[in-house]
C-alpha cells in the first residue's frame, strides 16, 4: 500500500558530496564511533511545522538548525505521539502512547496525577546503562515525590515543572500570555534545580539561555561519558520571552526572535560537541510536542500547508519539524518522507546504546536505525491520533482516515463522527481537503483491522 | 517602516563557505563574465509558492531546482504581477502592470484581443541590443498578426499560443481537466512554431521534454552570442500531462511528476550551462506567473502557508517561488525578504545588458542588481494587486492593505469593500489572519498615499 520509490531523497548532489568526506568536517583526532554514543533530544514546545527556515518559513531564520538538517537527515512526516505538552511528553519518554500511561491530558499546578512509578522512562532506561542523565527544560509530568525528573532516571534537572503559562497572577486576563510584551511577574512559575525552587518566579527572558549554558556544562564535564540530555525547551509556547541579545531580531517579530534564539541555542550545542570531537559519537534529536497553538494570534506559530494545530487531530496538530544528526553515521543532505514519530526514538536509542529494550511492556514505535543509518525503508506500520483517551484518526502508509474530527483550540467546529471515516491521501493532499472515503473501502478496511489490533493490545498490560 | 535588519541572508555557512571559491565549480577556462550576459527566464504555470523541496513542500521532490536555490538567491517575498496567466505574462513581459497594457483579463481562442504594438517587451528592448531571443513554451498574450511572439521580438518561438486546457473538445466535462488520467485528444490546443501550427491536438505529454531540446540546442547554437531564451512552461496548469520517464514518479502524485519533470528541464539548462562554461555569465531566474489554482483537486498546487490562491488578490494568488543564479555574481546560499516582482525584472535585464530602458514609458519595476550582486536592500516602494483591471490591495513594506477582498477561483467567498481597509503585517503573520487597521492608521494613510501616486502615474502615458 505504501509507495517505496523515492521515499528517502538526497536533496542536493553537490553539498552532499562536498560534505560526504567526514574528514573534511572534523579534526583527525576525532574519536571513531564507540559503540555507545551520546544522545541530545532538543524538543521545543509548541512550535509548529513551518516554523523553520528548512521547512519553508518566509521570515524565521534558522541558520543553525538548517545547517543541522543540510549535515543530517530531515523528515517530513515526522509525528509527535499527542497533540499536547503533557501526553506527547509522556509517550516520547516511555515509548509508548500516553493511553497506556494514563497521562492522557495535561496537567496543571493542582493536578495530583503525575508519570507512575510503573513506566520506565528513556532515562531510566539509559541510565541503567551506564549514562549520565540531564534534563534542562519543561518537565511537566508531575510535581509531587515519585513523578519529578530525579524519581525517571534523570541525574540532574533544571527548569520548570510544568507549563510557563501556569500559576498566572490574579486578576490577569487570560490573553495575557499573547500579549507582545507579557509583563514579567505575570505568572508565578518556579524555576526548580533537581526538584528544589530557586527562583520564583522564573525569569522567563533567560531560560532558553540559562538552559543552554545548563547544557554547555553537562556535556563538557561528561565528554569522556556516555551521556543522555534531555532539552525540552520552554520557549515557544506563549507567553513568549526572549533574551535581550534575541529582541527585535527577527522579520518574524517576538516568535521569530525565540525561534531564533532556540536557533541559536542548538548551534551552540552543534558547535560544542565538533570542537570536543563529540559529534560523529553524539545522535542529537530536534522536534517538537506538538504542532502550533493557533488561538495566540501573532504569538502562535505555523503548520505550513498542513491543516489545523495544537490539540487537533489534523496533521498541524501532531506532524512537527524533526531533524536527526549523527556526523559520519546519518547521510549529509538527506530528506525523507517514512513515517516515524516520537514514539520510535526510546527503541532507536537503545539500539544504539546496544541494550535491550525493558521487558514485558507493549513498545508502540521501532527502531529507526535501518532508515537513520542505512537509508533504508521502515516497515509499514500505523500510527494513531488521540485527542485526550480517545482515538480519532489512524494513518497508515500514505492514508489517514479520520473516525472523529474536532477543531476547538483556537479554530471554530465542533466535534463529528464519521462512518465511514473521512480518508485523505496524505502524499497527495498534503492539507487533508479531498474526502476519499468512497474510491477506496479496501484501504478503510486496512485501517480498520490495525485500529483493532492496536485497542486490543492494550489488554496486555493495561 | 520597513526593518531592515536581517533582510538578507545566508542560509548555511558551511556549504556557502565550501561553494564559493567558484574554482572549485566552474573549469578554470570558463569565460569572465563580459558585460554582456545571457538571460534565461524559467516561468511555470500555476506553481504555488509551496511547490518546490526548498519552499517546503513534503512530498515534492525538486533537486535541481534546490541546487540552483543553493547556488544563488532564493525570495521569500517575491511576486507575480497578476494572479492570472495573460496579465502576468504582459507584466513580465513589458515591465508594466497589465492595467497599462490593457492585458487585463485572461485571453482565449475567439479573443480579439492581444499585446498591442505600443508595447515593448524585454525580448524586443534586447534583439535591439543584438541578443538572440527565444521562447519555448506558453505565449498567450494574442494569436492575431502583430500579436504574436514574432511580432514582439523573439527571433523564434516554438509552443502553445494559449492555455492548455482551451479548445476543450465538445461534450467533454470541464472538470476533466484534473481527471489523473485526462484524455490525450481532449483538447485541440496547436502547438506552434515561429507562429504556424505543426501538430494538432499537441501532445500534451512531452511539451516539458521537446520545450527543454529546444532550449539546449538554442542555447548550444547561440554560446558565442549574447542570448535570452524565455521558457514559460505549459505546465504545472491543468490538464496535468507528463512524459513516461516521470509517470508515477512522485510521492506526490501526477502533480509531483509533473513538477519533477519541470526540475529535470531545469537540471538540464543549468548542466549545459555549467559544461559550455557559461553559467558564470548567464541570470537564470525561475518563477511561476501565479499561485495553484485552488479548485483542481489534486492536481492543484499549494500556497504553502499563503491564504488563498490562483486569482485571488490574498498572498496565495501573487506570490510565488523564486530563485536567481549566476555562480560568481549572486552569492550561493542566500535567502531575501525583500519584496521584489517580476516587474523587476525587465529594469534589472536592461541594467546587466548594459543599454537604457526605452525613453517616455512608465515602468513599474526596479533594477534589482544592488540586491542581486551586492546583497544591498532595496528603496522601500509599493506592490500593487490587481483583480481584472481593478485595484484590490497593496503592500508597503511589510504591511498590506486589501480595500477589496474576494475569494472565487475554487473558493466560495463574494467580494467585500473595506473602509478602512483590512491590513496584515505580511512578516509577522504571512498567513494573513490578524487584521491590525485599528491599531495603525498612520500605515495605512501612507499606503493610500502610495495608491494614489499610482493611479495618477496612469495619466503619463494611458
Amino acid at each position: 500500500m505504501m509507495k517505496r520509490t523515492n521515499i528517502n531523497y538526497l536533496r542536493y548532489t553537490l553539498p552532499a558530496l562536498l560534505l560526504a568526506p567526514s574528514v573534511t568536517l572534523h579534526g583527525e583526532n576525532a574519536p571513531k564511533f564507540s559503540g555507545r554514543p551520546n544522545i541530545i533530544i532538543i524538543f521545543t514546545d509548541d512550535q509548529g511545522y513551518g516554523d523553520l527556515g528548512c521547512y519553508g518559513h518566509p521570515t524565521i531564520r534558522t541558520p543553525h538548525i538548517d545547517r543541522m538538517a543540510e549535515e543530517g537527515l530531515l523528515f517530513t512526516d515526522f509525528y509527535a505521539a499527542a497533540a499536547v505538552c503533557t501526553p506527547s511528553r509522556a509517550a516520547l519518554l516511555t515509548g509508548r502512547y500516553a493511553a497506556r500511561s494514563g497521562m492522557n491530558s495535561v496537567l496543571f499546578p493542582h493536578s495530583e496525577a503525575g508519570l507512575p512509578q510503573s513506566e520506565i522512562t528513556m532515562a531510566r532506561a539509559l541510565k541503567k546503562e551506564g549514562y549520565a542523565t540531564a534534563l534542562f527544560g519543561k518537565w511537566h509530568l508531575g510535581i509531587h515525590e515519585g513523578q519529578r525528573p530525579g524519581d525517571h532516571g534523570f541525574d540532574i534537572s533544571y527548569g520548570l515543572p510544568y507549563s510557563n503559562d501556569m500559576d498566572r497572577r490574579e486578576g490577569l486576563p487570560g490573553h495575557a500570555r499573547y500579549w507582545v510584551d507579557p509583563p514579567l511577574d505575570g505568572w508565578n512559575v518556579p524555576l526548580q534545580r533537581d526538584g528544589e525552587t530557586i527562583e520564583r518566579p522564573a525569569d522567563q527572558r533567560t531560560l532558553t539561555k540559562r538552559y543552554t549554558e545548563e547544557a554547555l556544562k553537562f556535556i563538557r564535564e561528561n565528554q569522556d561519558n556516555p551521556f543522555f540530555l534531555y532539552m525540552p525547551h520552554t520557549m515557544p509556547h506563549t507567553p513568549l520571552f526572549v533574551s535581550d541579545a534575541f529582541t527585535g531580531r527577527s522579520l518574524r517579530g517576538l516568535y521569530g526572535d525565540v525561534i531564533e534564539e532556540l536557533d541559536w541555542s542548538t548551534g551552540q550545542i552543534l558547535d560544542l560537541l565538533r570542537e570536543k570531537g563529540l559529534d560523529e559519537n553524539t545522535l542529537v534529536i530536534y522536534t517538537s510536542d506538538n504542532g502550533p497553538w493557533l488561538s495566540e494570534l501573532e504569538q502562535g506559530g505555523s503548520a505550513g500547508l498542513l491543516r489545523g494545530g495544537k490539540g487537533m487531530t489534523w496533521e498541524g496538530g501532531f506532524r512537527v519539524p524533526a531533524i536527526a544528526w549523527m556526523p559520519g553515521r546519518i547521510s549529509p543532505g538527506g530528506v525523507t518522507s517514512e513515517m516515524a514519530s516520537t514514539l520510535d526514538i526510546f527503541p532507536t536509542l537503545m539500539a544504539l546504546a546496544g541494550a535491550a529494550l525493558p521487558q514485558d511492556v507493549v513498545y508502540d514505535g521501532m527502531d529507526l536505525s535501518p532508515l537513520l543509518f542505512d537509508d533504508e525503508s521502515m516497515p509499514e506500520r500505523p500510527f494513531f491520533y488521540y485527542r485526550g483517551s480517545e482515538l480519532y484518526a489512524c494513518r497508515l502508509g500514505e492514508w489517514k482516515a479520520h473516525f472523529i474530527t474536532q477543531y476547538g483550540w483556537g479554530l471554530p467546529g465542533d466535534r463529528e463522527e464519521h462512518d465511514p471515516p473521512k480518508l485523505f491521501n496524505l502524499y497527495h493532499d498534503p492539507s487533508e481537503r479531498f474526502n476519499r472515503a468512497d474510491q477506496n473501502p479496501e484501504i478503510i478496511v486496512e485501517i480498520e483491522k490495525a485500529v483493532n489490533a492496536h485497542r486490543a493490545s492494550f489488554g496486555k498490560d493495561q
